[in-house]
C-alpha cells in the first residue's frame, strides 16, 4: 500500500515558518546558555529535598520550606518577594501502618500506607472479607448485597497502551478519589486502591481520596502486594484482609504561597506567572512532586534577571501551596488576582516532574492564535527539542485563575512522561532520581516560553 | 519586536500532510500495543544483564551472550538464526586499577579504570609529575620541554550548552582516543583522561584509545576525582601521580556475530537490518550499552511476527561483536553482504541507551526523499512523540555497510539523550537504570520505522 498525496488526501496542513527573529533565536539561546552553564535549580532542589524534606500542608516542614522558599528568592534580588497567606487543611498520617493477607493461619504482610485525607481505622484495626473489583460501574452492579461488611479491593492497573502515562493516571484514578466513598456507600469497612502506578514494586502510592459523606478508612497497597492479593484470591481459598492507620485531619493552619516578581517595565499590572507547588506528599523528598517545579519556577526569574532581560509585563514565580490536599493556595491566589484586578496574560505551571522537555500544553488559545504560536514558536523551540506545542493543558494550582481572568491562557509544562508514575507519591521521590540537566533544560525551556509571551504576547 | 511573517522572512516552509493511510496508521498502533502489553526486551535485558553481565569482546562471558543470544532467537521461531564467525580482539583489564595523588607526604586515592586497549604499567606503576592541559593543540605548544617525563591529565570536560549530551562526547572524544599517544610522542610517560560524562561522581568511565606507534599507559579518572587532581595542581604546590594497571592484550578469539530473520515473502534478497552490539565493557552489565540495543533488535523481530505481519522484504535482526573495541562484527557483517551480494535497504542502528524515543537520524537519503519521509511518516509517528526524523545518523556497527552497499540508508535510532554518559561505559551501566516504558516504547518506535520501510521503501 502507498501513502498517496493528493490534495483530496490532504487532512490537514501544517505550515512551519522558519521565522529568522534573530534577536529571539539569540536570547533563547544566552536562556539556555545561563540555564545548563551557571544553573541553580538543581542545588536548590537538593537543599529543599535534603535540609527540609517531606513537606505536607501543615507541618513544620512546610512552614520551614515557606520561610526557605522566600529568603532564597530574597537572595535572588528579584524586585518583591511576599507571601500569600491562605489556610490550609492539616492531616497528619500518624503511626506507619500495617497491612496482611490473611489465608488461613498464615498472615502475609503487605506493603500499604494510608490515602491522603483518609480516616483511621479503630485502633485494633480492620479485619474483613475482601472483594476485588475492576471499576466503580463493577462496584454498582455488585452493590450492597455483594459489598456490605467487606473491604473492597479496587485493582484495575494503569493501561499500559496510553502513550502518556497521565493518561493512564487519569483513567485510573477514579478508583483512589471516588472509590472509597462508592464503596462505603455500599456499606464496605474499609477501601485498599491499587497504587497508580505501572511501577511493579513494594512502594504504595498515597494521593488524596474526596469523600461523599459515606467514609471508610482507605489505603493504597504496592502494586506487587495488589497482585500478590489477587493471585491469592483467585486461589479459591478464603481470604481475609486487615489493615490498621492512623492517620487524622487536624485544624486547618495558617501557610503560605510564596511569590517573587520582576517587576514589568512597561505593564506592571500585566503579569505572566509560571508555578509549582511548594507542599508535597509526606512519604518521601518531593523531588519529582513537585520540588522540581518550584525551582523550575524561580529559576526561570533567576535566568531572565542573569542574563540582563528587563521584561515587559510582570513576571511571577509562585510557590503554591496545599496542591496535594486541597489546592487552597490555587484558590487563593486567584482569588486574590481577581480582587486586586490583575491582568493575566498566561500562567504556566510545572508540575508533571523534571523531565526532560518535550514542549507545551496550552488552554484557552483559539485555533488561529494556537496556530500562530506553531507557526512562529515552534521554529524556534525545535532546535531545543521543547517543540511540541499540543491544545490543553494548564495544572491544578492555576486552573482556578481561569474564572478569575477569564481572559488568561493556561500552560502546562510537559516534560517527558514516562518515569513521573514510577514515583509520584511514594517514598521513592527522592532527589537521586532528578537528572540535572533534564531539570535545567526543563527551566530554560520554561523562560524561552515566558520571554517569546513577554515580547509577543498571543495574537 | 513582532515576529513577522512576510513571504521574504519566509526561510523555510515545512509542509506535514496528516496523510490518512488508514492501514499504515492501525498497524502502527498494534504495534505499539504488542510492544507496551506483551514485551519482552525488557524481561530479555534482565537475564542478559543479571545471568550473563559484563561481556567484553573476547571473554567467556561474549560466548555466553552468543550462545544465549542464539537461543533466544531460535525459541522465537523466526525463519533463520545463525552466526556468523568473526576474529575479535581480545583485551583484559587485569587487577583493579591503582592510583594516588601525591602531594609531599600525603597519598589521596583516586578512581581510575584502564582505557580500552592501553598497555599496562609496570608492575610498580608510574610515579611522576603531572601537567593539566584541556585540548590536543595545547599539548602541542607545550612540547617536549614541558611534557617529558610527566603524566599528561587530559581535562577538559563536556561542554554543557550542547543539547544532546551526543555532541558533547563528540567534542571532547579525542582526549581519550587520541590523547595517550599525542601524549607520548611529546615523550610523556603515561596520561590521564578525564571521564567522558557530564556527572560529578566517583565512577572512571573507560572505552577504547587508538594507538598510533606511541604508546603510554593510560587511563580514566572519575570526574570528582579529575576536579580534585585539577585544584591541587592549581594550589601551586608540587603534585606527582601515581597509576598502576595490569591490562594486556591476548591473543585474538573467534567469535560471532548472532543473526535472526522473517524472510521476504516478495523480495528475500533485499534486506532491512536492525541491530545493537552484544559486546560490552567490563565494568558492569552493559544495560545501556548496548543491552538495550540487542533486545530491541530481537523485540522488533518478535513483535512483527506476533502481530502476524508478512513482510515483502527480509527483515534482520543481528548482535553485532566487538563494537566497543574494533568493531570487527560490524565489518565482517558489511564484507559478508557485499560477498553474498544483499540488496540492503536500510540499516538501523540502536546503541545510544533505551530512552525515551525521539526520533531518527537519517544518512544517504537525498534531501527531497528525506522530506518525503518527513511528510508521509512524521505524522503517523507523532502521535506516539517519536516523529523527530532529522538529517545524519548510524552507528559505527552498520557504517562499514555503506561501502558495501552505496545505496543503502544508514538510520540511527534516537532516544533522549540527556541521561546515557551519566552510565556509559561505567560500573554504573546497570539494569536498574533502564526504564520498562522507555525501553518499549523505543522497539515499538523502531518497528514502526521497519514497517513503513517494508512498505513503502524510500521515494
Amino acid at each position: 500500500m502507498k501513502i498517496k498525496f493528493t490534495s483530496l488526501l490532504t487532512l490537514a496542513v501544517f505550515l512551519t515558518i522558519a521565522t529568522a527573529n534573530a534577536q529571539d533565536s539569540l536570547t533563547i539561546r544566552k536562556i539556555y546558555d545561563e540555564a545548563l552553564v551557571n544553573g541553580k535549580c538543581y542545588s536548590n532542589l537538593h537543599d529543599l529535598c535534603k535540609n527540609i524534606g517531606p513537606r505536607l500542608s501543615g507541618s513544620a516542614n512546610a512552614q520551614k520550606a515557606v520561610e526557605w522558599g522566600k529568603k532564597l528568592m530574597e537572595s535572588y534580588g528579584f524586585d518583591r518577594v511576599y507571601l500569600q497567606e491562605v489556610m490550609v487543611p492539616h492531616w497528619v498520617r500518624g503511626e506507619k501502618e500495617q497491612a496482611a493477607i490473611i489465608n488461613g493461619k498464615t498472615r502475609t504482610p503487605v506493603p500499604v500506607c494510608a490515602l491522603g485525607m483518609s480516616i483511621a481505622t479503630p485502633a485494633t484495626g480492620i479485619t474483613a472479607d475482601i472483594i476485588e473489583v475492576h471499576s466503580l460501574k463493577q462496584l454498582d452492579s455488585l452493590g450492597e448485597a455483594n459489598i456490605k461488611g467487606k473491604i473492597v479491593f479496587f485493582n484495575r492497573p494503569f493501561d499500559p497502551r496510553f502513550i502518556e502515562t497521565g493518561a493512564a493516571y487519569g483513567t485510573a484514578g477514579d478508583q483512589r478519589r471516588a472509590g472509597p466513598s462508592a464503596a462505603a456507600k455500599y456499606g464496605a469497612v474499609g477501601a485498599i486502591v491499587r497504587s497508580l502506578t505501572e511501577s511493579i514494586d513494594d512502594y504504595p502510592h498515597t494521593g488524596s481520596l474526596a469523600y461523599t459523606e459515606f467514609k471508610v478508612p482507605a489505603a493504597a497497597i504496592s502494586t506487587k502486594g495488589a497482585n500478590l492479593l489477587s493471585d491469592m484470591l483467585k486461589s479459591g481459598k478464603h481470604i481475609k484482609f486487615y489493615f490498621k492507620q492512623s492517620c487524622q485531619q487536624l485544624p486547618d493552619v495558617l501557610s503560605y504561597n510564596v511569590i517573587g516578581e520582576l517587576t514589568g517595565t512597561e505593564n506592571p499590572n500585566k503579569y505572566i506567572t509560571i508555578g509549582g507547588h511548594l507542599d508535597s506528599w509526606d512519604l518521601a523528598e518531593g523531588a519529582s512532586d513537585d520540588g522540581t517545579g518550584v525551582m523550575q519556577s524561580l529559576e526561570v526569574l533567576r535566568i531572565l534577571k542573569a542574563t540582563g532581560y528587563h521584561p515587559k509585563n510582570t513576571i511571577r514565580a509562585v510557590f503554591f501551596m496545599n496542591e496535594e490536599n486541597g489546592d487552597k493556595g490555587g484558590q487563593k491566589y486567584a482569588e486574590l488576582a481577581a480582587k486586586n484586578k490583575e491582568d493575566h496574560i498566561a500562567a504556566i505551571e510545572t508540575d508533571e516532574g523534571g523531565f526532560t522537555p518535550r514542549g507545551f500544553g496550552f488552554t484557552g488559545l483559539s485555533p488561529t492564535a494556537l496556530q500562530n504560536v506553531k507557526l512562529n514558536w515552534k521554529p524556534l523551540l525545535e532546535p531545543y527539542e521543547a517543540d511540541r506545542l499540543v491544545a490543553g493543558g494548564g495544572g491544578t494550582d492555576i486552573e482556578p485563575l481561569k474564572t478569575a481572568a477569564p481572559t488568561v491562557v493556561l500552560i502546562g509544562y510537559l516534560p517527558d512522561s514516562q518515569r513521573y508514575f514510577d514515583m509520584h507519591h511514594s517514598a521513592k521521590d527522592v532527589f537521586e532520581l532528578v537528572n540535572k540537566r533534564e531539570l535545567e533544560l526543563g527551566s530554560a525551556a520554561i523562560t524561552a516560553l515566558v520571554y517569546l509571551i513577554d515580547q509577543h504576547g498571543f495574537q
